[in-house]
């Protein structure tokens, strides 16, 4: 199986997750338990805070909270940060962050969706027009999980400050942490990462605040991760993550050259064919690269592909009931277009003639099947 | 180490586990891609899901939510019953849903705490005193985390419902889930449970509902569980609590006669030494051996015992922040007897002659503790 939907999950780090087995069933007590046993997995924890909180921050400036996944972390973001007045986000979010602002209307709040580009990035000055004095948060995805689009956030986050400097300014992370070389940029509070996506388990993300935010809690109880979010601590979650984390990002300026260059082949081969259309930004994320076969069903082709070895998405993973993707439906294309989307998304570990394999796999088969429809 | 703390967690279930990780690393696909992988990724969550829910319930009349853990299970349960009016709940609740309900008056509903007896359990008619027109929501733990009073929670629920038909009942069984037999009784419209109390792994519990109880989401965004409870599922967790759980429910009636037998015979061999005094009452769950040794700080009592191997707790690990436990305050205890609280739990896995082993320990070192400190 050639895997091309590591932005949906990827293939746990098996080297990561036997050290963080071994520890959690070791020391399996509970975190909060008043002895040797429950301070050891207690000091666990807090390693594996601030080894994964410096990849991306300084400890002086930040602080990372534990949460059950990327959406919880969205979910905690958008309730804690948008409570009066009106909040602002894009129509390129991910559902975590849209759906959350669309039940922002229930609690009083009016949510503001500014429109995207053809490529998925959000247009700055469409954003800030949004922007006045009653808002007070802004939540802007930093890679578009469909299209691959960064968003300047930190130059985004400060445009928006200067407007209103009450804002408080967040931003899903997931598509980005451990893949984009960088740190957060300073004006953004909030920044939201996930563990299975760069090889951790699913079930396990983070919120990341700057130091001093006031939050609200997410989750009330015992009082772990400072009151923020009670609940016993997912050990065995949390330190597979900050070791998936700590290979990611050791590796992370040379993998993103390794990967631009296999997402640079597979596109030009794509392309090349005549049979796709690129919707992917040339300067995006190279770790995403979606594509639309106008006239057939992307469903249809991507079964074909997965029954010849290759597996690859169809939009967010995340959204699968919807009939096609409201993302990339926002970026303006037309409904041939929306039915042919297929999202390749690489890892680190894909091998580059994996990928110069599952190309061609992909314009016979996209052939084949058009063939099949004429 | 003679480990009796489980009712702060349990090691692991190796068996269960050993199944889950090599399903949950084999088919490591997101359960919402469209291909073979993922819909065999979401079968294993369907029949996961369907097993847990057998064990405790008929599918006809209850559904089941897989969470992050019984805090977020009582915590979605008590934020989305109580949206109005007042809420009932007791003194002797766990901290996730004690400090839910003292999170209400800021949502505008007013919580109203009924008083505990002695052991821990709940006075029906004080409870139901507090019951009115304007109550939309009472939660009543089945199992008391730190004395193992049992709560009559089927004949609460019907009082309840008698009184005002529309009041949404819950019961935080975290404590009684896989240990006390029997399915949840009919009028209980809501029950938490969590999987690391039974050999589960720490991060996945389950918010179990009567069918056609309408609940709004508590995570919003891909719509995962049914649109409840968005975010990609923690597939290892809720393979392995699954798992875990079979074992258990299979075994359920002999565990609970045995730890019954170690249990009597602990409690008796502690009441002899005329050093502790037992707070857990006769007819309680086995799992839970609540004493207090008069005179002495538990948390001294429980390092010593630590160092001497053997581990309990000292009230519930998760208000570990407090000076002592809220819950036997509520009990009518006074502080000297507060202080030396010592939480013995048991697990299917306890030997009788560990048990017996550690009751000497624990008789030994409150004597010379005693001897020193007078």
């Amino acid at each position: 199986m050639i895997y091309l939907d590591n932005a949906a999950t990827t293939r746990p780090d098996g080297q990561a997750l036997s050290r963080a087995a071994e520890e959690a069933f070791q020391h399996y007590f509970n975190p909060s338990a008043r002895y040797g046993g429950g301070f050891l997995v207690h000091r666990l924890i807090e390693e594996a805070r601030s080894r994964l909180l410096a990849s991306v921050a300084s400890a002086e400036n930040y602080e990372l909270e534990f949460t059950s996944g990327g959406t919880e972390a969205d979910n905690h973001a958008v309730f804690s940060g948008a409570r009066r007045g009106n909040a602002v986000t894009s129509a390129g979010e991910h559902s975590a962050v849209y759906e959350s602002f669309v039940a922002l209307r229930g609690r009083g709040v009016e949510p503001r969706f500014a429109p995207v580009r053809r490529d998925g990035s959000v247009d700055p000055e469409r954003l800030l027009s949004l922007v006045d004095e009653k808002t007070t948060f802004v939540s802007v995805v930093h890679v578009n999980n469909e299209t691959g689009a960064i968003n300047e956030i930190g130059a985004l986050a400060q445009a928006v400050k200067e407007k209103n400097p009450r804002c408080v300014f967040h931003s899903d992370g997931v598509q980005a942490f451990g893949k984009l070389p960088g740190k957060i940029p300073p004006a953004v509070d909030l920044y939201s990462v996930s563990a299975h996506k760069i090889g951790g388990l699913k079930g396990t993300g983070a919120l990341i605040r700057r130091k001093g935010l006031a939050l609200p809690p997410y989750l009330f109880g015992g009082g772990q991760e400072g009151g923020l979010r009670s609940g016993t601590e997912n050990v065995l979650g949390i330190l597979a993550f900050s070791y998936a984390a700590e290979r990611k990002f050791g590796a992370i300026q040379g993998d993103h050259v390794r990967v631009d260059g296999i997402a640079r082949r597979t596109r030009a081969r794509l392309e090349e064919s005549g049979l796709f259309a690129v919707l992917s930004p040339e300067n995006g994320s190279p770790y995403i690269l979606t594509v639309a076969c106008e006239g057939v069903r992307g469903e249809v082709l991507q079964r074909m592909l997965y029954d010849r070895g290759v597996a690859v998405g169809t939009g967010s993973a995340c959204s699968s009931k919807k009939p096609h993707s409201r993302i990339i439906e926002a970026c303006g294309y037309k409904k041939s277009v929306l039915d042919g989307v297929l999202r390749l998304s690489f890892s680190p570990e894909t091998a580059e003639d994996e990928a110069a394999e599952a190309a061609e796999i992909l314009c016979n088969t996209a052939k084949e099947l058009k063939e099949k429809l004429s």
